[in-house]
């Protein structure tokens, strides 16, 4: 099979670096361009000096010529508010495209101005995007050129939650998210908020109420249940790089058990390459834990029921920089190539780490 | 006036370390005694490693007439299921005693069976043991031999939650508390749970359901409310070793406002030294984050409310060997012996750490 | 005794509110001013979230005249090269100045050049200054106005080896210092080094020649000797955000045994509050360690020789907040007032944190 | 090509799961058997959770008889002291064998009554082990059934010294190594030492001299200068989990240029797959640095020369499971085997992680 071209565009972040650590290593594909307004010229093992002795790529300038000329399908890893201006003209050309951004993730346009505060201005392209959750999207993501990947909190969200939505297992109106996330979720920008001395032994909620990833979680809920579905989401930065868990509580409508439960996930999921589920007696990891997941693509999945069934309590774990962002983005590249789909994600997590 | 002669029953781990840090500074206190089993003729400094220059005091064993001779009051800080070994014979000195341990928590002995999987051996001492919580109960304090303090992750729950609980201002059957904390809290004890390399980056919800503390935060918010209230909470280990954050999930009931809820609080805790409301629109620090309070007493409470009112956020923030453990303990030895209640336990928090 | 006023000039960053931190608490001082250009205005505890409850104090822009109406002793804990840019005009004020830069360390203007890379603009003022360290210049600091404190790293490795400089006891040549410093080291300002990402479970050689604290040590150890000493310093950050770790290795000229170092460093040190020797044969913390020391004054100093003699290696540990700025500063205006050298630094370290 | 037929002897520890991560996924490979005394008959992937799914392999009790029937190479990766015991009967069965202890790293006997205070029981084994660093003796490897891998801060000094050892560079009377290591080099087996609350945040030197590891760094060194080399090291336990900074302190031999330096590195080696320069001018990760290494099996080194030529420091960075443990053992069995060395070795390190 002929190789698959394929270009970054804003490659300096911590999710450009991840793809190229997935893709540089890839067996069908080969990176031939990774653009950087500020590395212009650099090359990429100086910015991602993992990788040093990977590659001798050179960042470059952002030029619609050079990326249809060199590229079959690009990944947009653009910060949001960015990829919304390169994504109309790189569409043009008929290229695959797979955005990293939050600004095709979300179909109604009235989301936009209610959690991001501004008019979205090409509210007819995002109906044009799928959502790239191949556990819930597969055969849309398979047939479609522009796939919209979604927040690394989100997905950890909807993953865990999907099948009891589905089945109507809990009360809808009761579901709170308290979402534990690593300092590689904010970016490679340094903040008064990442900074070391301030960032190290936290645990600090950043924003209660009205996350931005609630209107993906809502949204992907209530189309799941085909109705609205008011989730509710608290982030909490915590002491470690990379990671998710998710907790969710919720309240199990009438009488619950774990066999019923177990069974809504297994037939939920099947066969997914990426989804494993954890719920030991014994052990140290008996739920997920996103330390077991370090550089892998999985979503772990667990959950414990209180004795008398009265509340049901659901965890997921994911890498934010694999299974929420670089990783789920080369997953749907493999599907929308016909590639295998755990091609380039083969690896475990690290550990310990 | 004359100095208060004390003792620590089990003083080498790390609330006992906790104690005589706080106890060896204090200017009402003399420390004439310090048990351990393990450390008998040991020097204090040596386990203590923090505490050399400040104590040439040795531990000794455990002896109830030596313990008599030279103390007006102990410290009990033994674990679970060891204090009830001790406290009746203590209790027959006419000495004060206050327990760290679980066993004097509980009212109704059936909660023992319940939570802690054993029949307690001494149910008609409970009702002599006062709850320890000065925010809640300070006149009985006061006027008491015997006090038991709560639990850390329970008393955290408790005064983040009571004022709501107090003016019903939320639907009592959808509590939920996501509780991470520090690995201090798990004891000197090496265990697999606590080797670095398996705590080091963790978030580990190590029991969903079920948790001991949760006994308590149910007997006091009931206490409260005068009503049954089953409050749910799901603690996690995280990646500091100081350190508990609540977060407390809770539905309205009928519209509420945040002044509504500010007044809750502000009427509740009135002039308490060792309660801080933290709620800032900007900084970094606009909730409690237990990063801010190490080495100190107290318990800084923040909310935040649903843009459409359906949702409060509750948060409260403490260091668990202080609030959580010594702190409360050296507090309430201040109110039983009449001193200033902030005496010994002046410090801020250190920051940063 | 009547209050000594003193202000803060350049509040805001980590030394500044480690300066406060201690100084609210401080029983001979009265804190009457903060001054911080960029949060004039602001509360004190809006930036030093810890002190939120201690203090209603104000930042303040910087005016001489308010300074001079309301401060008997003034803390300059401004940026490196800052400091020289007020210090002449607050000298002609009267004034005790005890200055927290590097701007006034050195004595000889040529170090200037060569370690910092400028000329200094005010060669003849660094006579006027006494380096405060009590430990060496105990005298010379209570008779004077003007104290420089020392660099976090440079105090560090000069108590550590001043003693067996003093007593020729190792090869001068042939001394190297590897250092490890938390993360407040490199202060409040977020920077690509200091992002959490970066900085977490890093071991980062970010000087391996010619650091500027290299400058102090020599010179301080160089007048001790009364012979120039190229000591050698290779600084290292790690994984914590207060304190530093020296591991001087020094080679013995001729025989040397343990006795004998000890001697060197007790007739050395004699009476020192805040030097305390570490060499247990057991328990966990058998040498210096920072995490032991995390919020005190102390300089813990340990060592151990080749079996065979021909190596001496010496240990010493500090909280860089602390000993290595804000703690040896307030040592040095209580001895500069005639206060007790221990007012208001009497914590013992917090641990476990 | 024959796949390879592997079992691991020892496989419950952090070396043996590197090992499995590894191997399970090498393409010439079959892992077929890994035993485990603790954990006979439990799911390997119930240790090892972080390879859940990758594997359904149960640990076996040891069997020499099973060993022989089923594997055509054994690692043993057990405790020092314990594979001395298996060690002389897999001897007979004509397997390969790559041992992963301290028990044949040296070549003198009289070392392991100096460094390990025993007799060696198997004293003329010793001569017939390779010990593995393929960067010294690839040749020998390719020849022989026997390797003995090195301690992890052992190679990692080695790799760093050996080019200026070899060329005569450095002062070999004055040779100093400061060690910096994580967490996981201590084992999987918890200890005070290792006990989160203890070691987080910790800079601990715990065997400021006589570590065992410089045993084999004087065996290498002074077998490459063909002369006795008396290189010290000291080790210290840093904050993190995974990874080893060496940091080498050595004085030149007469005058040195940074070219020289160079021209010694580059020569000595020249196509190495596994070693890599680091010595930027710009950019965050101007030296080697553990924290890029994670995961992969490369030996970053890196040099800085004092301004006057008079220090030459000299830093190197690996992963301590990898290069220092289960990767440098995976890439002596690809030579021993005739496989592609870079085999199942080729991911680079996570970054940020």
């Amino acid at each position: 099979m002929r190789t698959l071209r394929v270009g970054i565009i804003g490659a300096s972040g911590y999710t450009g670096g991840e793809l190229l650590r997935l893709l540089l290593l890839h067996r069908e594909v080969e990176v031939t361009l990774a653009t950087s307004r500020q590395y212009a010229g650099e090359y990429v093992y100086r910015v991602h000096s993992n990788l040093r002795g990977y590659t001798d790529l050179q960042f470059s300038d952002y030029s619609v010529e050079e990326i249809t000329s060199k590229c079959d399908l690009v990944f947009t890893s653009l910060p949001h508010g960015a990829s919304m201006n390169v994504i109309p003209a790189l569409m043009k050309t008929g290229l695959k495209i797979i955005d990293l951004s939050a600004d095709f993730r979300l179909k109604d346009p009235a989301d936009y101005v209610k959690y991001y505060g501004y008019e979205h201005p090409y509210p007819d392209l995002l109906q044009h995007f799928i959502l790239g959750i191949p556990e819930l999207n597969r055969e849309e993501i398979r047939g479609s050129k522009l796939t919209s990947c979604p927040g690394c909190m989100a997905v950890t969200s909807i993953l865990a939650l999907a099948p009891v939505v589905k089945n109507r297992l809990v009360d809808t109106e009761h579901i709170v998210i308290d979402a534990k996330i690593g300092s590689s979720g904010a970016g490679v920008k340094p903040t008064p908020a990442t900074h070391h001395s301030e960032r190290y032994s936290v645990v600090r909620i950043y924003k209660p109420v009205g996350h931005r990833h609630t209107a993906e979680i809502r949204q992907e809920l209530s189309r799941i249940a085909g109705a609205p579905i008011p989730a509710y989401m608290s982030p909490h930065a915590v002491n470690m790089v990379r990671g998710i868990l998710c907790t969710a509580q919720t309240f199990p409508v009438g009488m619950l058990t774990v066999p019923e439960v177990w069974k809504a996930y297994r037939s939920f999921y099947a066969e997914e390459p990426f989804i494993r589920f954890v719920r030991d007696k014994r052990g140290l990891y008996r739920f997920p834990d996103p330390k077991l997941i370090a550089g892998s693509n999985f979503c772990d999945i667990g959950f414990e029921l209180e004795e008398d069934g009265k509340r049901l309590v659901i965890v997921s774990a994911t890498d934010n920089l694999m299974k929420g962002a670089s990783g789920i983005a080369v997953q749907n590249m493999n599907i929308m190539s016909g590639f295998d789909e755990r091609a380039g994600l083969e690896a475990p997590g690290l550990h310990p780490v």
